[in-house]
C-alpha cells in the first residue's frame, strides 16, 4: 500500500470531481451539450486570466501554446527579444529559431530574475525588435519575472510582451488587462488541476493587430496553431466550438476545474499559494538547506540545492518510490545538483506538513545533519501565525 | 432517462474499462511508470498499424498530425498533389498551402473514390512531384480509397504517398509495411475507441530521409510537430517519453484501449466492422433509401442521401435528442442533405439493429413512406447469414 501525491511543478494531483468527469461517456463535439460546457470554461478562463477579452484553449501541451504565439506573431527573419531565467525561457529561443527569427538573447544565469532595466537598454539599443518573449514564474528554478515592470518597458519602446505563464496562472496574481500583457499563455496541468493536454492563449487588441498583419501575407506556416481561426470558431454566438476536434474529456474537466478555482476566488487562491510558499520556505530556512533561487522566489514552487554529500538523484527517487510523493529534480546542468518541491493546484496545509516530513525523514536516513522535526515545527508556526 | 450512444465517424463510445482509466489519480510522464504505459501502447500501435517501425503519439488531434507530416516533409514551394475524395482530403490542401506549397489538385466530386490510373497520368505530366497526399477512409463521405494500389502508382514515379487513415485505422484493413505507405496517420477518436486528443504517426525509412533533409536545411518552421525528437524521445531505450509534456491520461487511455484492440486481433476486428457495415447497407437498400458514395463504400460509416421532402438537420436533432443516438450531418456543401452513421470502434451487432430502428421510427414519424420493420428485418437476416 502507498497512497500517491504528485508535489511537482505539474502535472498537479486532480481533484476528484475532476477525475471522475473523465470516466463520463463519449459526448460528440458538434452539438449545443459540447457547446454549453465550452461556452462556460471560456467564461472562467476570462476571470482567471483577469481579462475582458477571449481565451482561447488550445488542443496541446504548453509548448504548443508557445509556438502559436511565435508562428502567429513573428514575421520571417525578424529579430526579437528572449528574456530567459531557465530552461523554458531558453525555449522560447529554439522555437523563434525555428520559425526563421533573430533571437536577440538575454540569457541570465539559472536561478535569477530578468531586470527590467536591462531589458529596458536592450530594447534601446535594439530599435528594430518590437516583440519579447519571456516567463512569468520559470519552472525550472522556481523564480517569478515582474511581468507588469517588463510590459511597460516593453511598451515603452512600442514593443509587445509575449508571456509563458503556464505554471503561475491560477497560481499567483497575474493581471492580463491592468498590466497590458499582449500575450499571455498557460497549460492545463498546474493551477487549472486537469491533465495535461490543453493550452490556453490570450491575445490583446494590439497582438490581434499583428496576427492579422501576419496572415494577410499568406504561406504564414501554421494551421493547427491558427488563433484566428480559433477565435472564430469560439466568438460564433450560435455554437462556440473549436475549428479542429477538441479534446471533449479534457474540456469537461477543464469546466469543472475552472469551476472550482472561480468559487474559491482569485484573491483567495493567490492567498492560499502564498501560504503554502511561506511554510515551504520556512521549512528550508529551518532545516539550513539553501534556495536555488537567488531572486524573486517563487510561490508555485521552491527549488532547493542538494546538500554537499548527498544523492539528488537517489533524493527524488525515495520520495517517489518509498514515500509515493513525486517531487522533481534539476533540469539540464541542474540534474542532481536542485530538487523541486510543487505546492500548486490542489494542494493545502496538509500536503506542505507531510512533504516537509518525508523531506526530513529522507535527509536523515542519507545523513544530512540537523534536528529531526525543525522542519515540520517550523512549517507549524508558519500555518499557526495566520 | 435517455441512454446515450454516439454513432457518429468519430468520436466513439468509449468501452467503460477505458473511461475508469482516465478517472486514476494523476502521474507524473517523467517516471519509470509512464514510460512503461507509453512503451506498451506503442508496442500495441505497431500491431494495429500493421508495421515493424515505431508509432509515434502526438498530442493533439488528427488534424495536428496532418500538420506535421506536411511541416516536417514539404519544402517551401515544393509541388505537391493532393488527391481529394472530399472535406479532409482538401484540408491536405489547405494545410499545404499555408506552407507556401505549390498545390496540384486532383480533386473528385465528393462521393466518388481516387482511380489510381487518373494519378499516375497527373504523376507522369508533372515529374517534379515528389509527394502525394490523400485519405483511406474519407470521413465526410463514407467513401474508401485504394492505398495500396496508390502507393504502387506513387513508387512508380518515385514520390511518397501521405495517407490520412485517422478514420479507417483499427476498422478496416491496412498493412502500412505490407503497401509501402511512406506516411500514415491516425486519430485517437475513431477505431481506437479514447477521446480525441491524440495523433498517431508512421514514417518509412524513404519518408525519414525526407525529414532529415528538410531538417538540416535549418529554419524548418515547427518545433511542437518536431517528428525527429518525438522518435529520439521514443526510442530512448531507458525510458521511451516525448519531446514535450504528453497528454498523460488520455494515453493511459490508449494503452487500455489498444490492449483490447490487440486482443481482439485484426483479422477479427476486420471482420466484425465489415459485419456491421454489410448489415447496415442491407437495411438503407430494404428501405429504398439511396447511398450518397457511389465508389468503395466504407465499412467505417455508411452516407446516405436525405430522401426527398424530409429535414435533414430535424433528422439527425431528432436521433440526438429524442432517441440518445448521436449520428452525424453532411460537411460543407452537404449540409442536411445527406447523413452518416458511424460502425467502428466500440460497436457491435445490437447497435445497428437498434440503430436502424430508429431509423425506421423517425422516418416514419417524417413521412418517408415506407413498411415498417424491412429495415431491422434485413439486418437481422444480414447477421443471421454468418
Amino acid at each position: 500500500m502507498l497512497k500517491r501525491s504528485l508535489m511537482t511543478p505539474g502535472p498537479t494531483d486532480i481533484p476528484p470531481d475532476v477525475l471522475l468527469e473523465a470516466a463520463q461517456p463519449s459526448m460528440h463535439h458538434r452539438t449545443p451539450q459540447f457547446s454549453a460546457i465550452l461556452a462556460k470554461a471560456s467564461k472562467g478562463l476570462k476571470e482567471i486570466f483577469q481579462t475582458r477579452g477571449p481565451v482561447l484553449t488550445l488542443f496541446s501541451s504548453g509548448t504548443g501554446g508557445m509556438e502559436a504565439a511565435v508562428a502567429n506573431l513573428v514575421l520571417p527573419g525578424e529579430k526579437i527579444l528572449v528574456a530567459s531565467i531557465g530552461n523554458f525561457g531558453e525555449r522560447w529561443g529554439k522555437i523563434a529559431a525555428a520559425y526563421g527569427a533573430q533571437v536577440e538573447k538575454l540569457y541570465y544565469a539559472w536561478g535569477q530574475a530578468v531586470k527590467p532595466a536591462e531589458v529596458d537598454k536592450r530594447l534601446r539599443a535594439n530599435k528594430d525588435i518590437k516583440l519579447v518573449f519571456t516567463q512569468h514564474n520559470e519552472t525550472s528554478t522556481g523564480v517569478c519575472n515582474d511581468i507588469q515592470a517588463l510590459a511597460k518597458v516593453a511598451h515603452k519602446h512600442g514593443a509587445l510582451l509575449v508571456v509563458d505563464a503556464i505554471s503561475s496562472m491560477g497560481v499567483i496574481p497575474y493581471f492580463t488587462d491592468k498590466w497590458g500583457v499582449d500575450v499571455t499563455i498557460s497549460g492545463s496541468q498546474k493551477g487549472f488541476m486537469i491533465p495535461p493536454g490543453l493550452a490556453f492563449i490570450h491575445l490583446s487588441s494590439r497582438a490581434w493587430q499583428r496576427v492579422k498583419r501576419k496572415k494577410q501575407a499568406g504561406n504564414h506556416g501554421y494551421f493547427y496553431f491558427d488563433l484566428t481561426a480559433a477565435r472564430d470558431k469560439l466568438k460564433d454566438p450560435k455554437s462556440p466550438t473549436s475549428p479542429w476536434t477538441p479534446s471533449v474529456s479534457l474540456v469537461r474537466q477543464l469546466k469543472v476545474a475552472v469551476d472550482m478555482v472561480v468559487g474559491e476566488g482569485m484573491e483567495a487562491l493567490w492567498a492560499r499559494h502564498h501560504r503554502l510558499a511561506e511554510a515551504m520556505r520556512a521549512a528550508v530556512k529551518a532545516l539550513k538547506l539553501e534556495f536555488f533561487a537567488v531572486a524573486n522566489r517563487s510561490d508555485a514552487i521552491t527549488s532547493v540545492k542538494v546538500p554537499k554529500g548527498i544523492d539528488g538523484a537517489a533524493l527524488v527517487k525515495k520520495f517517489r518510490d518509498e514515500w509515493g510523493v513525486t517531487i522533481a529534480g534539476g533540469q539540464g546542468d541542474l540534474k542532481g545538483k536542485i530538487f523541486r518541491i510543487g505546492h500548486m493546484g490542489y494542494a493545502e496545509e496538509k500536503d506542505i506538513i507531510q512533504a516537509v516530513g518525508v523531506l526530513e525523514l529522507i535527509l536523515k536516513e542519507m545523513g544530512y545533519k540537523f534536528t529531526l522535526g525543525v522542519g515540520v515545527t517550523a512549517v507549524l508556526k508558519s500555518f499557526a501565525k495566520k
